[in-house]
């Protein structure tokens, strides 16, 4: 088979990264079709018509038809405007913050050869001479600013869509389960498209860039490119964090009083934290998870391109096996186009117990694809056999190795991803196991779903581990890189149905606040439900990805420091590793006193509102949505600090007063304990979620009994349902951040604690 | 200054040993002074006399005293049959498992050499002749079933004493808070000091009658000895897995229905789980810490003197500086010993307030002392100058490096109970905050006391790095043996503060029980919540002391198996790692799961006798104790078993299929995740245990606030507390287990890993 030539493989990453944008672009289209608006008098004809979907389910809009989708617009737009404000108000602390960053990685790395711009040798073949750390430090502050824009654009415009699809999925919701279901779809596809192509397309455009002033001085290139990553991340976890105390803040504070005190349904209009929880659907689990992932996407690619750096791929200029990463990501989006189209074109979906087989489906289609494009794109650009460098080692490496290493790591992520879905769905009998002990109350229903918690991390960690082995054994770190990016690279379909599953959320809400008939909100519960466990299946390929991730970029690090080996038996190792494994904790205590503060303010004034505001429960009072609204937003900037700072901060002072190797042994700590941390609490949040839904629904014989709303054992779930919010939505993703960032962020760091670190260990 | 001579060194540790027990035996005969049996006339006369308190307190006891003292003897009775029972089937089945896995040592270890019984070359000098794989073998199980039986007497003494002890602590509380408190602590006393004793009484013998066998075979005096450690601590995992679920299925199910169904007062005789429940306290909380500790008590010494052997101390034959680290335990000894009279003879206590504080300065004042003895046993026994081994390189130490090395332990002991006294008393603002959020409800009492948790684990984390970097730099690995032995050097002053807990908690219940006057409940209910705190900051110590055991026989393992280095870049460390951070998380969804479940089936039973027992909830009928009992022995006896063989059956695979790289990384991983998850688990139990007692008494305007019993807070609180039940006191100590006995049983099984493990990565 003849190999890809240089240009034509140049050309295919941005020709995919621009497909993929008008494809989003074209779902958004389709989307728009529905009409909000009430001024609009088209609607009545168009709107039936949408991907050709009519007929099977009654136009149930009767007379007040104009007046629910007035009410509609109304609601998205209050939704709209609260998120926007937050998200403004967050951006504007990050812009200080990421300024304040640039001049902190400016001055390090900058002082690594105490400014001088002289040109010097090369940190991997001394015979060469590489750019200055001046230039080093001027183009990482580049590529950092780079990254953290795009990941603001990536949560930004996912925000907007879903803020834009909401009230559309309600109305659509008129009409069964199938245009529903296909709106919020398409809108968690535009989202996961623009997300995956920008992120490919900026890269590529700001590598091609940087190479104009590099040239061939592949170290220079990507130990400044890898600004990329850490800027993203840094946004993600802002994004995260401050999303997450938002919308937990505000979903505990309406459900304690809603729905425990006062016995009134989710959403209901007359409770003042309503919209608030609405916006915090939207910043936290779609411009927060957008970020997110945005940021481990653009880590995962700085960290295979690093490493390619340093191997023979770099050192023999073979542009397309260098490309080989994006190539990969660039296939990824190819497959995820037609793997969309299996559920918006090809198949078509009328009931609700379809829905979860159908995203499931998405998942299974884009991996199988994605295998089969693997493979493609490895014989095609790759040379036979080549040489990589394994910490001073030579390793000779065949191509088909590598298409293993991307393969595994894509198919841990399917197992994690069906493992995911076995512990958090409520069709398998963990879930119906908690449900079941509501009946002894909440104690039993908490024990229960921190022991499944616990349960679940058995297999990911298993398909992690079989992952890194293979990665390693085949291609030492750069193998690992590859897996992640294999994990990674049907992420656009994995943002698809994450995203779809806050719109539902959204959509139950508008419906419920709208008034709309019962079979309305019924119709976006089971939407909703579908999603839940979607986003628990989301939220698993972030963690896993994460793992693979930090891992290659802590190989990266040691390799740029210098190491040789990091041996658990040094003791500035060891104390390293111990700490290292510290931090997920005391992280997550930040963030979840963070939320339980910020939702006991919350339960306050909501309780206030509903004593002091008169008519307020008959709901011929309005309540103050506003306050609601700023107590999330106030409480969520100010604490998001902490936890921001000990993530940003622990890698610099440990770096520079400890040294590389307490360093190592910190963030090879972190990861091992982090990832076990975010598992559980991410899946037994998922779980106490769908116990309650479990219950609610009353689909089964024992369910029935169990509940119904309101029952003993409906309440205890309620409150399991309650204490998971912080853990799935706040800290347990933000511990991907956590282990990604300080990862990526002693990578960039690594010349200067190579130079100048370890002040007190000397 | 002159170095003690052999002779006398060799005599102060039987001496040392003797004393504790004569002082264990005296203590137990002033608590044997109250009687509690009614036939005995006399203790209307002798018993306000006991240790010179009297007068302050008026006797209580009116026409009905012989009643309430009968009752008393009742419960009493009841409680230590049960107790009795119970361990005694536990034991039967250890006694199986026991007999297996010593033939399992046997075969495995015998086998290194195909059971050849001629001399080998050493291991770490070829040069000269060792006894045989086979010798080692037959040594190592005598060595493993003395380590178990003392471990079985340990905790069965304890339980003895405890349930002697409880209602005499109860009929002591009639006359004041003063004599009870003497009561318990000098019953506490009985098994601190009979533990610690025995422990070092027998290795001294096991050592010396070995030693009669392997003369200057130092290596394979040791190699053995180590299996006294291994009996030792699994049986403390039984002890504690077994014991924790049967107390918690019990509390919980007790509890659950009891206070939160049926509004009664805890430990009411109506219930029918309330005798299991009080059975629970003596079987978990004292016999299986107790054989907890001792386990972690052996393996230090083990540790120790396994890394002494193969330094220039065993080489050379210095026997006194050989012998140094049980020179150290003797002195803890004599030190312990004084302490306690601060507490029985020299001050006198007599009011609640006074109780916290006096349990607190024992602590300090055994640290405080034991640094003087320590200084005293290091320049007196040890030589000014000698060489030890770090992997390979010699290393030289001074003597006085040793004491700061045991010192080091000893000091972050104090640091860890501080802390851990610090995050869960009512005196302070973190469980006071807990209390706070119970306002709103469970769920965001648990959300606090989650975060309560992670953040309690920071400084206990900081306070083992240090020790862990002063051992090392200090004295590599043999430094971190002593900081761990200097962590327990003053076990039977923790013990003693340890066993007073639980012993009061069932002074509580027998006083709730004979429906004795409400102002004695108050003052075992003061007792308790000191007791609670106690018990917190004991489990503080085992986990830390814990950590450093297993670091140490980490190295002693890794020495033993003859690696250089165990680098986390090493694909096969690296998934150990992983996968070792993992076993904490898999193992505390057993036990959890498992006290979920059993709670589950307790539950129903006392909600059957509720509702089918005419009169039982009017107190005219009996419920039915033993159906109860019953359940939880079923119950704990059935799900050890899956933990337990966790724990035992890991390390045997990871050595035998997939080598000693992967073996060393997963105890690793264990070891630095084991800590977070044990550290936080046991202090998010104890903070909402005293949140609820904090609510219940109501001592300050703030508490009153929120009570009183049966308020919405307190409700909150409950859930709270029995949530936490099963971490603080079934998984979260049980982990300490798991760390240090996958240790212990990999170094053990050293030989034979190292001959023929690494059957799949071959």
């Amino acid at each position: 088979m003849h190999r890809l030539s240089s240009p034509v493989a140049h050309a295919l990453i941005p020709v995919a990264a621009l497909i993929g944008i008008a494809f989003a672009l074209y779902q958004w289209y389709l989307v728009s079709k529905i009409k909000v608006s009430v001024d609009n008098q088209t609607h009545e004809n168009g709107n039936g018509n949408v991907n050709g979907e009519n007929g099977t389910h009654e136009m149930e809009e009767g007379v007040d038809g104009r007046d629910v989708r007035k009410k509609c617009a109304e609601i998205q737009e209050a939704v709209s405007i609260g998120a926007n404000s937050f998200l403004f108000t967050e951006y504007e602390y990050l812009g200080y913050f990421m300024t304040a960053f640039a001049v902190v990685i400016f001055l390090f790395l900058g002082s690594v050869h105490n400014f001088s711009t002289h040109k010097k040798p090369c940190a991997y073949d001394e015979s060469k001479l590489c750019h200055s750390p001046v230039a080093n430090a001027v183009f990482s502050c580049i590529a950092f600013i780079l990254g953290a824009l795009t990941s603001v654009l990536s949560g930004y415009l996912g925000m907007k869509i879903a803020t834009y699809a909401n009230a559309r999925t309600t109305l659509e919701a008129q009409k069964g389960v199938g245009p529903a279901f296909i709106v919020a779809y398409r809108s968690g596809a535009v989202m996961g498209f623009l997300l995956a192509s920008l992120a490919l397309l900026v890269l590529y455009i700001a590598i091609n860039v940087f190479k104009l002033y590099f040239h061939d001085d592949w170290e220079g290139l990507y130990d400044s490119i890898t600004g990329y990553g850490l800027g993203g991340s840094s946004v993600a976890l802002f994004g995260r964090v401050g999303g997450g105390i938002y919308t937990k803040a505000a979903d505990v504070g309406a459900d304690l009083v809603g729905k425990v005190e006062r016995n009134i349904p989710e959403d209901d209009p007359r409770n003042p934290a309503v919209i608030a929880d609405n916006v915090g659907d939207n910043v936290g689990d779609i411009a927060g998870m957008g970020s997110d992932l945005f940021g481990s996407y653009a880590e995962s690619s700085c960290a295979a391109l690093f490493v390619a750096s340093i191997s023979s791929f770099g050192i023999n200029h073979e542009f397309p096996a260098m490309m080989y990463p994006l190539l990969i990501s660039s296939m990824g989006i190819i497959v995820c186009l037609i793997t969309t189209l299996f559920v918006t074109d090809f198949q078509k979906l009328t009931t609700i117990k379809d829905i979860g087989p159908a995203l499931k489906n998405q998942i299974l289609i884009s991996t199988v694809l994605m295998t089969g494009g693997v493979a493609l794109v490895t014989f095609v650009t790759l040379p036979v056999h080549f040489t990589l460098f394994d910490f001073g080692r030579e390793k000779h490496v065949k191509n088909w190795h590598l298409f293993f290493c991307v393969c595994s790591g894509l198919w841990a992520g399917l197992v994690i991803g069906y493992t995911t879905e076995y512990y958090t769905s409520n069709a398998f009998q963990p879930v119906k196991d908690v449900a079941n002990s509501c009946k002894t109350g909440a104690a039993t229903n908490v024990i229960f779903g921190l022991a499944l918690g616990y349960k679940s991390v058995i297999i990911p960690i298993f398909a992690i581990a079989v992952a890194i082995y293979v990665g390693f054994a085949l291609a030492a770190m750069y193998g690992i890189a590859l897996a992640a990016l294999g994990m990674l690279s049907t992420i656009a379909t994995g943002l698809s149905i994450d995203a779809y599953g806050p719109i539902s959320d959204n959509a139950g809400g508008i419906a419920e606040m709208a008034g709309m008939p019962h079979n309305v909100r019924e119709t976006t519960d089971a939407l909703d439900a579908a999603g839940n466990t979607t986003a628990a299946i989301g939220k698993g390929f972030a963690i896993g990805s994460a793992a693979l991730v930090s891992l290659a970029l802590f190989g990266a690090y040691v390799s740029r420091v210098g190491l040789d080996t990091v041996n658990v038996l040094n003791k500035k190792v060891i104390i390293g590793l111990l700490v290292g494994a510290m931090l997920p904790y005391w992280f997550s205590a930040l963030t979840m006193k963070s939320v339980g503060s910020a939702a006991l303010k919350m339960v306050e004034e909501v309780r206030r509102q509903f004593n002091e505001i008169p008519g307020l429960m008959e709901g011929t009072a309005k309540p103050d949505y506003a306050t609601c609204v700023k107590i999330s937003t106030d409480a969520s900037i100010k604490k998001m600090i902490a936890p921001g700072a000990l993530v940003m901060v622990t890698p610099l002072i440990t770096g520079t007063f400890f040294g590389i190797e307490t360093l190592a042994g910190l963030l090879a700590g972190a990861l091992v304990s982090g990832v076990q941390v975010a598992i559980s609490a991410s899946n037994s949040g998922g779980a106490w979620d769908n116990a309650k839904k479990y219950i609610e629904a009353g689909a089964s014989e024992h369910a029935r009994l169990l509940g119904p709303k309101g029952s003993e054992a409906h309440k205890a779930a309620v409150i399991g349902d309650t204490i998971g919010d912080p853990l799935k939505d706040t800290s347990g993703p933000s511990l991907n951040i956590l282990i990604k960032l300080m990862a990526v962020e002693s990578l960039v760091f690594a010349p200067f604690f190579k130079a100048h670190g370890g002040l007190f260990f000397k």
